[in-house]
């Protein structure tokens, strides 16, 4: 049945030789403490926790569900006694600062922790998952006596926050939203209004909940410029219930075990945070290492379905292969991993999935640098980078968590679709990570028209010397590289030229565009692997499966990188309108 | 909420223009009866069952689901009276021969009822679709009394058929099957084993349910040439229940309100249908039928995420378009399928659905021609080329239709994933059809092993030299459609050639290749489509959407033929074995 074992070799394998950490690490004064052993023995504990406490929680959260009733929400069975364990492993510090109670790991370290939570149980980690983000948010933007207040409580876990920015009629336009606050006399606020779709809006895991809450004050300009963020907890620091309350729970497609709350705020007393009107700046913060965390979640599901894909087609026989693995006997049946199309699917995802593990283990290994570098220019840089790659983390990383989800679901055939193998559960959480935190398609916009375009292609330039960089350190698939990298040259000066008398013109690209840069990345990822891994093969024999994987990507996956570059040129024909 | 109007105007479209069926239907003796007004008012009548009675069914039949107790299966509410109505309407005998009780009308007609049943309520469907597969087995393979005693029955409606091939062991693999069947004194035989994943065998829309059975008679050879096909009725003549039992039914992602039993046969009474061990070849002659059925499903889950998204986009206003139809004034907020990222998903939906209806029905007149025309010669090339379309139409629209739901579910963002909108539900329900009925991967075994290298090629020259016609026949995208048949000329002779040191590469290219089909097809469907268009828009502007649908096509569609062909390519690389 479903079950999952955090791929420690592989988060090894980047950790070491693909980002080369440690030695990063050794040069950034906050983690120089930091070394390879003791990565190791995180991981192996974030492991034992995910495989051994979570995993076993997601089918049934899933079947069970959560419950609502006069305002108070029910998780499932195990959930909360999960939750105690989490915080009794002292996860929720992993990496916050010292001086919060926290830990002081590196981000990258949390990336894959986290990575394993959503893996395993993705339900349940929606809970904790806004946790850091929040922790961000407040150190940056509240004032001390809040940070004093509750940066410790966040770090010990004895609190959970909550984003609350989606109201019925505002969604991807936030600058839409309507609930209000009115300053009072003691220089808090009151907050009046409805939020929708707020997960972990109200549960049974911790006693106090921490809303993060985007609401206009009265004389707030319309639009997003009139946008103010305020702390609303659930309990007043005298014990006594606030004026938020959970009005139901939406029957979804999946992550039935996360309780996705609509809340109503009655004159609910609040604190604002950063300044007025500056309420969508206080959360810029948080929104790299939010959108980091989503895309782990596409990650997730991927390594999830290609592990449970992979132990089904070891065990189901049927049918006579075309050819088997050199020194296997002829038989009238064999394991469906023999025959090519099921090959295809489970090459596929073992590839893509490792392939995504680099990128968005780099991702996270960036935002480090960003915060800890010590020269000020790497540290821009750094963060450049970060900010290119975290659209694309975000969109690819979940849009390829939903399909590969589905590649796998058809190895199990039937037994996929019935709830036996749980791998249809996979799909249905799965699909939600590509809505939101930004929809994909935001995603896509956020990425050629802000980071892209508007950055006047300086981070794309610095990536792409990435990519010439590691094709000039040699390897396999240098020359693929270098002549992926010569087409990227002058695609977005070419871009930019037609958008002049086009305007719509980058609206229009801007998915191809996105899933272009994602192929791409993923091109790099298994260059560089292979390159290692031929370094490393005389050493381990688990090294000829990269090999193996890198030879899948530059023949079956590379050619997706032409199916978006044909959709860009193509696309400067106009769009038509609905009628 | 989630609804279904009937897509009559572009059904209308295809029947008149794109097949000129009509005149098609005059050749032939059988039809000679049936004409436009009479085709139209069926396919009325049939808008008005599906969307007034069965579409009402659908959130509701999947919210409840199916009762299992004891043996006994309860559909959902609603469910039977749908039925009694549908067997009132004479739905049953629609494309059944008159002799029998039948209508005697076109299966193309049917295939627009399948669409619509489908579309409204796949579930509820699951129970009708295999009867008209059934009745042509039965008809070409039961002995006459047999013949006598249930197709009228079936006919009638009064009596529902089952398919029962698969069991735990054997899926892909009919050839596993160990369900034995031993000969009685009376001629009658017994049958002993389990069946699982059967689709409505047992319910409560029916009082009898016949199942038509693969088992193994003693002495029969190993492998599926030794099994033989039976007919094993719920009741037995005197009416007592036969000893066929539903031991469970599977809880499963989506079609919830399809019961899908495990059934166990403890020595029942049935009869054997065509020869001993020829069972595979007794159901040959509903194989395209029945195909060409699954695929209808694609079409319907397709159209149903078209409709409900264009009108969910028309409703939901956020943030301003970068460009708008003339003449429309700017606004703060604008709907949001003015968003170039929800009209390209929206055009991909219309565009690809109604592109499938022109294909699935064509398939559909294929088997009319195969069976009804004068000449010999043209019933077999019709039936060759119903034969090359068939695994297309299964695979390809089914992959399409759960493609499409999702980019549908994405339209809607947080409310699609939501049950609010049912959208999500579609998604779920239109998974199936990529695994049963044979599952995809072996669909596109069937096409290029089967009826491309298998078959000389001769039935693909014959489509695309349909292909070079319609180009001859002028329009706009008659170039791109030669272009594209160019690439196609020699593509098969390559393969072919290829395969003749490397046995395993068509296996390793046949889900390309069906694709590479697929998106080809739909070339020709609006090549031809943009051609009538553009003659019929003078006197009704509705076929300018038609000239927009094949521009979006031609441009953002067609460049997924150049990745199949670039993976056709590169796949003669050799493809690793998993560890």
């Amino acid at each position: 049945m479903w079950q999952y074992k955090a791929p420690l070799r592989d988060m090894r394998f980047v950790l070491e030789h693909w980002l080369q950490a440690p030695a990063v690490w050794a040069e950034l004064p906050a983690f120089t403490d930091v070394d390879l052993p003791l990565a190791l023995q995180v991981l192996e504990e974030a492991a034992r926790f995910s495989s051994g406490v979570l995993a076993p929680l997601n089918a049934s959260g899933d079947r069970q569900g959560c419950r609502w009733q006069a305002g108070e929400v029910g998780t499932p069975d195990g959930f909360a006694a999960a939750y105690r364990a989490y915080v009794e492993g002292g996860w929720p510090a992993l990496a916050c600062a010292p001086e919060h109670g926290g830990q002081g790991l590196p981000q990258l370290l949390d990336a894959a922790l986290q990575e394993m939570l959503y893996a395993s149980n993705h339900a349940w980690a929606m809970y904790t998952g806004i946790a850091h983000g929040a922790y961000l948010c407040l150190r940056a933007n509240a004032p001390q006596a809040l940070r004093e207040r509750y940066l410790p409580v966040i770090v010990s876990g004895e609190i959970l926050p909550t984003m609350c920015l989606t109201e019925p009629q505002a969604g991807s336009d936030v600058g839409l939203l309507r609930c209000r606050a009115e300053l009072q006399g003691d220089g808090s606020y009151r907050l009046t209004g409805s939020k929708l779709f707020i997960s972990g809006g109200e549960h049974d895991l911790t006693d106090d909940i921490l809303h993060l809450v985007l609401a206009r004050l009265p004389d707030a300009p319309a639009s997003t410029r009139g946008i103010s963020l305020f702390l609303v907890p659930k309990r007043l620091d005298d014990g006594r219930r606030n004026a938020v309350r959970c009005d139901g729970i939406e029957h979804k497609m999946g992550i039935k075990g996360s309780a996705t709350c609509s809340l109503s705020f009655d004159s609910a007393q609040g604190w604002l945070i950063g300044e007025a009107n500056r309420g969508l700046a206080a959360l810029f913060v948080m929104m790299n290492s939010a959108r980091l965390h989503v895309g782990l979640q596409g990650l997730g599901h991927a390594e999830a379905a290609w592990q449970n894909a992979a132990d089904y087609a070891r065990e189901r026989q049927q049918m006579r292969a075309p050819r088997r693995p050199k020194g296997v006997a002829a038989a009238a049946v064999d394991p469906i991993h023999y025959h090519p199309a099921m090959r295809l699917a489970l090459l596929r995802l073992r590839t893509v999935s490792q392939g995504l593990r680099a990128i968005g283990y780099w991702g996270a290994h960036l935002l480090d640098q960003a915060e800890h570098a010590e020269q000020e220019a790497e540290r821009e840089q750094a963060a450049r980078l970060a900010g290119l790659l975290t659209p694309v983390i975000k969109a690819f990383f979940t849009d390829q968590g939903f399909n590969l989800a589905s590649e796998a679901l058809q190895v199990f055939g039937g037994y996929g679709y019935t709830g036996e193998y749980a791998i249809e559960q996979t799909l249905r959480d799965s699909r939600i990570a590509m809505i939101y935190e930004g929809s994909n398609e935001i995603q896509a916009n956020d990425l050629l028209l802000r980071k892209v375009l508007g950055d006047g292609c300086v981070a794309l330039d610095e990536l792409l010397a990435v990519f010439e960089q590691e094709a000039a350190a040699g390897g396999e698939y240098a020359e693929r590289l270098n002549a992926l990298c010569a087409k990227w040259r002058g695609l977005v000066s070419g871009i930019f030229n037609h958008a002049q008398g086009d305007d719509e013109y980058p609206y229009r690209i801007a998915g191809d565009f996105l899933h272009l840069l994602g192929w791409s990345l993923l091109a790099f990822a298994w260059a560089r692997s292979a390159r290692l891994a031929a370094l490393l093969r005389a050493e381990d024999p688990w090294y000829q499966e990269k090999l193996d994987s890198a030879a899948f990507f530059f023949t079956y996956l590379l050619p997706e990188t032409e199916l978006r570059l044909a959709r860009i040129d193509a696309a400067r024909a106009p769009l038509a309108f609905l009628s």
